[in-house]
């Protein structure tokens, strides 16, 4: 850093950020079609950006991919670049539940990337610029994704693509003000302390169209989140972290016929009351990333034991967790036009659900506080139940996660949310879960294990302002939660 | 974790946290002595414990290490029963400032120890019950540490020692309520993400006394943090962590005759103005770790490069940074009566300094987002200046950290603190730091270098509700600061 880069940090007004933002955002979620992109039109170039898009994705041997190799010495399956991300072994010890000692292939990805939506005001509704990504992974192809989803690789160029659209909004402070912008986790069981930027910033200027883009308002993507497979994880987790205050006032909330939403819509309010503070929730956490071990050792991929390769997957001998694949993929509208690249494969659908209830009238989520294999810090917020039915089969009851029951058989009464929804297409090949929350009601006991807590949306939210609190299994659901208020 | 383990987590009053807990702790630092411990007993106590105590500290040759040996294969120096801490190796890439690719020692301690005060109130007023310890790395011996202070090691039994006195208090929830439990970092250029558990608690009940415990104001502690080397590292960050307010009403503050103190105080205020939003500070914090890289890799400590090592130390070539040493210890109050161990040696002294300018009469830091080598996630809020002299002696000047000159020679009349502080004794062979606030005052640029950034006092105390935002080096001089209010 030379002396001569001197800078001035803009300050922001402060009406950015605040209750006033959560107000302009809560209004943008009331408008359930808009004449920007009117829901016709959407679910109709929707159904063209299917159409129009070839993708071809196939599994190859591993000898045959570009770019890549296992490498000598370590085993590790690397690009001859050093960049993008490479599949090497962690090995991990912890007594958490479940735990015990293992090793596994985990990806690492120490470049963190950018997941960022734009927003722009039209008659003062802010709409959010969402775009129709195809995915290799992706079971559909296209989903649709935040505006900007690149990793550090794609936006310094290293690939050789070509320029990521919109990019310039996220990157030049004088294009847009920054509303959000947080690191947050990616998923523990697969990647190794991986995060990413999720940002929202928004723009007065003038903004250039792009078949492939279409803004929206909040409550059009709520609808969107009702249905599988449609808004992507990357759009997911960064819509998690808009702040959000219910729509409103006092007496609108307590005249809505639905019970549950307005519930739901109370429980955001910054006054509401809670089960418990919000420093006890730091101290639950605290205490449980202290009271128990877990510690991870980074060793080539050939280190690792009970998992089996051949020239066309890394597999687990048991046939449980992931596989890890070779693919081919030749693509229309990506930045490049065709290119091998490993993809890791879960061997069956996953379950993924939040018990919620009412307590003293306030909607409250059972959190599970979980250690996953690549943790930054040993634990994160998870939803109530997150599992790979087929992992516990024939396990013995005190081995099997708690609150399984609840999540695989739910009385479909109670189901106030059930979608399909897809991990992210880039590193993972047809990994879906299947999304619920319960409504598990009055009568459930408020008791629980030592690593659950009870606690409110507005608690969750404001966790999501900070980085690492939430995982991105309960942020996707959170996601959907907050679709439903 | 069996389904018998069902707890139900009880909720704390409202009242042990927010600006009740504040206004409480506000109190306690007007009380400059008390009845419960004089300031005149409190001087005979400390120098009594610093005859009574005797200590010896040798250095000894690594084959003299009892239980300690270097590993063949990585050459990593282990303790035999796997726990404690270990020296490996790091290498590091970075892009940062006075960055580059470099390998080094580091010390790898997974384990998170307990750094807990224990608060209970005497005539209303809240008192830290403090503890005369030795340290075998100490300059002094004996500092004034918290109430506890255990590494899981130490509370798990490993090493066979006594029990900790007044663990149940911070074990057990039945004897005391937790108003501050929150994970923090340690030296990030000595550790590998280290980080250690800042708790306070309060209790109403019974609390037996002992001869090397007191109990203190927060005004007496202030007091004895004028002093050199009273209060240590592990009380400075937990003091850090305590919530604060300003004391009395505006009109109070605005009457005050010092004017650097007024401001200060002001500046504590929730509702106070701030150059920067928090959600910029979140964002600039954020956009730096993700624009710059920074690749840790372990290894074992045979593969460090530049380091020599005999069986007396592991010292760097140039004689610059630190050097490793083995000890022998023959304490009269620790756990265990002779041991011995490894320690890190800093080769001078070093100078860590916040400068302070008021801006629109409110009291702003200027705070360094600081890469170190064994940091957690890339970066995090530094003092202005914090170096060793020595390590840039006859380098140009744009290979010289920002404003050192204003560090190492500071104008008299803008020192407002200027005390030498100690790193923590159990790992550090004589660390200490020439600790500074510099009043920069109005005529200072605010114009800074894009790693820097002008915050509140407030800014920073509610960042410290969260981990591994603000560094130790900054803790402990916030704590300074803190005293000067």
């Amino acid at each position: 850093m030379s002396n001569a880069t001197l800078t001035r940090h803009p300050a922001q007004p402060a009406a950015v950020g605040g209750p006033d933002l959560a107000r302009r955002f809560a209004r943008s979620a009331r408008v359930t079609d808009s004449w920007v992109t009117s829901n016709d039109h959407l679910d109709t170039w929707l159904a063209e950006q299917h159409r129009a898009n070839r993708f071809s994705v196939t599994p190859i041997p591993f000898s045959g991919l570009r770019g890549w190799r296992f490498r000598p010495g370590t085993g590790n399956l690397t690009h001859d670049s050093g960049r993008f991300f490479s599949i090497e072994g962690l090995h991990v010890r912890t007594d958490f539940e479940g735990g015990g000692d293992w090793s596994q292939p985990i990806i690492n990805q120490p470049e963190i990337g950018i997941l960022g939506l734009l927003v722009k005001e039209f008659d003062g509704v802010p709409h959010f610029l969402m775009q129709a990504k195809m995915e290799p992974g992706n079971v559909n192809t296209i989903q649709l994704s935040p505006t900007v989803q690149a990793t550090r690789s794609n936006y310094t160029g290293v690939h050789g693509g070509r320029p990521i659209d919109y990019l310039e909004f996220f990157t030049d402070r004088s294009r847009a003000a920054v509303l959000v912008d947080v690191l947050q986790s990616e998923q523990g069981s697969w990647f190794l302390r991986k995060r990413n930027r999720n940002m929202v910033v928004e723009t007065t200027g003038e903004v250039p169209e792009h078949p492939d883009f279409r803004w929206l308002t909040l409550g059009q993507i709520h609808r969107l989140l009702q249905r599988d497979n449609v808004i992507n994880m990357d759009a997911r987790t960064v819509l998690s972290c808009i702040p959000r205050l219910p729509d409103g006032d006092g007496d609108e909330i307590g005249d809505d016929p639905d019970r549950y939403r307005a519930a739901l819509r109370a429980s955001l309010s910054p006054s509401v009351w809670a089960l418990h503070t919000d420093a006890h929730i730091l101290h639950w956490l605290t205490d449980l990333k202290s009271r128990h071990e877990m510690v991870q050792r980074q060793d080539g991929l050939d280190t690792v034991k009970g998992w089996h390769r051949d020239d066309h997957q890394i597999a687990h001998e048991s046939g449980r967790y992931f596989r890890v694949i070779a693919t081919e993929v030749h693509a229309g509208n990506r930045e490049v036009p065709a290119w091998t690249q490993p993809l890791v494969q879960p061997v069956e659908r996953g379950v993924s659900a939040f018990l919620t209830r009412p307590i003293g009238g306030v909607t409250h989520l059972l959190v599970h506080a979980r250690a996953e294999a690549g943790s930054r810090d040993v634990v994160e917020l998870a939803p109530t139940v997150q599992l790979q039915p087929g992992n516990y089969a024939g396990l013995p009851p005190e081995r099997v996660p708690r609150y399984r029951e609840e999540a695989l058989r739910p009385d479909p009464a109670r189901l106030r949310y059930d979608t399909v929804q897809s991990e992210e297409g880039g590193r993972f090949y047809h990994a879906e879960n299947r999304s619920m929350i319960i409504d598990v009601g009055e009568g459930f006991p408020l008791e629980t294990p030592p690593e659950f807590c009870w606690m409110t949306p507005r608690q969750m939210s404001a966790l999501l302002r900070h980085s690492y609190y939430v995982s991105i299994q309960a942020r996707s659901l959170f996601a959907g939660l907050l679709s439903l208020a």
